[in-house]
């Protein structure tokens, strides 16, 4: 898998800062299929699928929208690779669910199955979608992601604004706000950052470093090219 | 109702900014029931309670927890004002749900219970909790909240930072999202705004301007000391 923060980081196109990662990741697949179900801004399957496939075109892939098949979990099921694009988790989860994918997804990435996700995508990759950042536009009969990480995602991850008056919750209270009721880890992802996961090892690219949340300790900073070890 | 975007403003105590308001709001109550349920930072309910009642000490009213009573259904009954804390709004959902709080409460606002909200107490008075800007550090069993305003809140409403490099969404963009699947107006408050609710008229507080967002439409202000109509 390839877990990223974002799909874009400020002033490149969408994608871009990935393609030399991606280019070996996908370099064995012909066609990609693009889940598309987490809508950024509302924007159609089809639009959606549109731009994975431009931000893709220089793999030389055919990228084929999930939302095409009238079976989905069929299209799933004969996927080479897939990628889940961002937007909304909480729309995401509840479509995964609707549609009977999530199960399926969890099957064929535990056997190996190539997959990218970035933003919300990358949340699902998770034990739980329970720190993500959107907004609960929706009502998804679980929480429960993928699992095939042993912790969660918190993507885009945010440090906190020196001198900043706002009197939100900074994203490191609201982690620790999780951790309350919550044992799960919790990767902090800065925009520009993903995690590489081949078999059991989590090797962390970019150019930052990550932040990691342990339950009832002190986070922690871990270096790019570094491999996770949360224990 | 008092629905108030945010318990404390930068550089000033917590309710301070509120204290005008709130001595005419509760002149007619000896006692303030106060819900925290919500937790900010994970902080005990007992804790919590001596935070709102020292915020409340110059008023001269007793502050109770709701989480005293053996039976906080009992307790909301007997209450001759209520105020719920901000901190997380799912488990403040999860919590009215668990304890049986929910639909007692919604009975006595409807039927003129003093009720101050800020932050995750003010989210709940809308129709959900759909427009919160908490982790969904836990599963509630239903996002629909007491829906004592024919509308949702937005608290701690942010406008977009100009020049920022962040990808992340922004709040407009969150809310767009939830207007893709959901016809509920939304009330963007910023800090130090309230709204002021008597019987069908609400009226917009604080020295700010709040904003409207209308499922297909552009959203607007409205300006402080102004009455809300929103159709």
């Amino acid at each position: 898998m390839i877990v990223a923060s974002t799909s874009t980081v400020h002033g490149s196109a969408y994608l871009e800062y990935l393609l030399p990662a991606l280019e070996n990741f996908f370099r064995d697949v012909k066609t990609i299929t693009f889940i598309p179900y987490a809508r950024p801004g509302g924007i159609t399957h089809d639009r959606y699928t549109e731009i994975a496939a431009k931000g893709l075109a220089s793999l030389g892939k055919k990228v084929v929208g999930l939302h095409t098949f009238d079976d989905p979990v069929e299209g799933l099921n004969n996927a080479e690779a897939v990628f889940t694009g961002g937007g909304n988790t909480f729309l995401l989860v509840h479509a995964l669910y609707k549609t009977g994918v999530m199960p399926v997804l969890r099957e064929r990435v535990f056997d190996g199955l190539p997959y990218l996700g970035s933003s919300a995508g990358s949340n699902i990759t998770g034990l739980s979608m329970q720190t993500t950042n959107d907004m609960p536009i929706i009502y998804p009969p679980s929480f429960k992601t993928l699992g095939a990480l042993p912790f969660n995602i918190n993507p885009h991850y945010l440090d906190p604004v020196k001198g900043s008056t706002h009197m939100g919750e900074t994203r490191e209270t609201r982690i620790k706000e999780f951790h309350q009721l919550n044992a799960i880890p919790v990767v902090g992802l800065r925009e520009g950052s993903w995690l590489e996961v081949k078999g059991e090892v989590i090797t962390l690219g970019g150019t930052l470093t990550a932040r990691v949340f342990l339950q009832g300790k002190e986070p922690f900073e871990i270096e790019t090219g570094s491999e996770l070890h949360l224990e």
